[in-house]
């Protein structure tokens, strides 16, 4: 059934149904003009949006990629303060004849992912209109220390990265082509926001991260930019890059190191601490040093130096 | 110029630079992962978002009354649960073809209201895309006291009517057909959320309200829902409906008490008080009672019957 034809009030007593939360820090949760919601620290808030179309393969997608999608792309933001996941607000806009069960199936991923990271979705507006289907969340964590920043970055950090970079931009291209990529596609897939990674790393005293949403290049250059820093990468030849996933890169004529610097929606972590921290036992990976500079970012990748340009959503 | 030609990045400066807000409770403003906030008291959550063509009518429309618009539907659930509104965050999706003087045009609408309610804009979205332009607002506010919800209403309560009903749908039809009303299109055009008027209603005791977005039958009849009561409405005749105006109803075909029972965006507050209380001196207008019942609500308009069903967007 279309949704249309259901009807906007029977669409949304089916979602609420699916997010249904008795989370005791919930004062009034769904049902009522707003939430009302008692924060156990300071409050974290993100808005971002993803589109049919733009950040997803219409034809190809399973429906419950597109709710993972929606949230794992905030819960990333959420990652790269360092803040615990607590609540998420969910604005859809529909095309009419979408399919009802895909777009419950869709909600049911939204769900297990903030389920996986101790978040509910409370409250939420829908909307049938013209246009591409749109998933636009807001994102609301918690602190318990103090943020990681994008302009904490000082001369002499070390700059580390944690989670890989290239593979999402590489599996949206392996299933446009309808090529065999299982680990590339599930990379586009099912982006992993890393959350526990990001407690984790402020815990340990890291104060400046971003993450990694529009390609290495672009997001190691704003991390640059706002702390007033040069950045000096330089990230080996990946593990991902497998023999067998190099012969399908030079068969389809791509390049993974292109794809590392400038592909995007990895929702890897790029984070500097001082030289005085060692954050290889949290699974981090040192790739280069900040300088005293003025935003600007050198990037070799694979030993071959690398153009800064990003992948830009929209453009 | 177009957005499009202008480039996201570009716009997006131009819009912080609209937004840019020194307020002592965000440890981090725009322009990071996410915003930080010190709340001053429980959290109160809402979004909503607001369409081309479905909300305002795109030619009709002065740009800043679409910024206006997308701020006004938030603040008004902030305005019925009784908060202080502080934060908005804004994701925009917009044709590449929009004139981006007409983009900041808007964005100082949005603002303006914001900063008459003491919110200020944190973090955003934006994205490029076919269909309609869609402005989405989540707001946060915090409470200094209990709620005002949906579910508060008791039997023997008194309900009481904030604000006027009614005029926004006919000015909406006054703007379609060019015809002179300002005053019913300025109630379409310009929305104003009782956010004072809420707060002072929760600080004199109130325990049940809900915002009329939907028409005063239709959320007449969630308030009744939700508190497991009938309603008993007698609205009599709104002083806005002059001489004057009903003549151009007449000559339209419009009826007044319609327009008060389904038309929606007015934005006045419904709400419930034990019969101690008694709200007039608040600008508020009693307007029936609650009875034990099963979610019914009896509607009567300026002595007539009216049919129980409300303006539903997108349908």
């Amino acid at each position: 059934m279309q949704v249309r034809q259901a009807g906007e009030f029977a669409v949304i007593q089916q979602l609420r149904g699916i997010f249904d939360t008795k989370r005791t820090d919930l004062l009034v949760a769904n049902g009522d003009d707003a939430a009302v919601w008692q924060p156990d620290g300071p409050v974290v808030a993100t808005i971002d949006s993803v589109v049919a179309g733009v950040d997803w393969l219409e034809d190809r997608t399973p429906a419950a990629a597109i709710g993972h999608r929606a949230a794992a792309v905030n819960l990333s933001d959420l990652a790269a303060m360092g803040a615990h996941p607590r609540l998420l607000l969910l604005a859809l806009e529909l095309p009419g004849e979408t399919d009802l069960a895909d777009l419950l199936t869709a909600a049911r991923g939204l769900k297990a992912l903030a389920d996986k990271h101790d978040a509910v979705v409370v409250g939420g507006d829908l909307g049938f209109s013209p246009g591409p289907a749109r998933w636009t969340v807001t994102a609301l964590g918690t602190l318990q220390g103090p943020p990681m920043r994008r302009d904490g970055v000082q001369p002499g950090d070390v700059i580390w990265l944690m989670g890989a970079v290239g593979q999402a931009a590489l599996g949206l291209a392996a299933l446009q082509w309808g090529d065999d990529q299982p680990a590339l596609v599930a990379a586009h897939l099912w982006p992993q926001p890393l959350v526990q990674a990001g407690l984790r790393l402020r815990d340990a005293g890291v104060r400046a991260a971003i993450d990694v949403s529009d390609g290495l290049g672009l997001d190691a250059q704003r991390l640059a930019q706002a702390s007033g820093v040069d950045l000096h990468l330089d990230l080996p030849r990946p593990v991902w890059v497998t023999p067998e996933i190099e012969r399908w890169l030079i068969a389809r004529g791509l390049d993974w190191r292109e794809a590392c610097a400038g592909g995007g929606d990895d929702y890897a972590l790029l984070c500097s601490a001082s030289v005085a921290l060692d954050l290889r036992h949290l699974g981090a990976q040192p790739i280069g040093e900040a300088r005293a500079g003025s935003g600007r970012v050198h990037l070799r990748i694979g030993g071959i130096a690398q153009a800064v340009q990003g992948f830009r959503h929209g453009d």
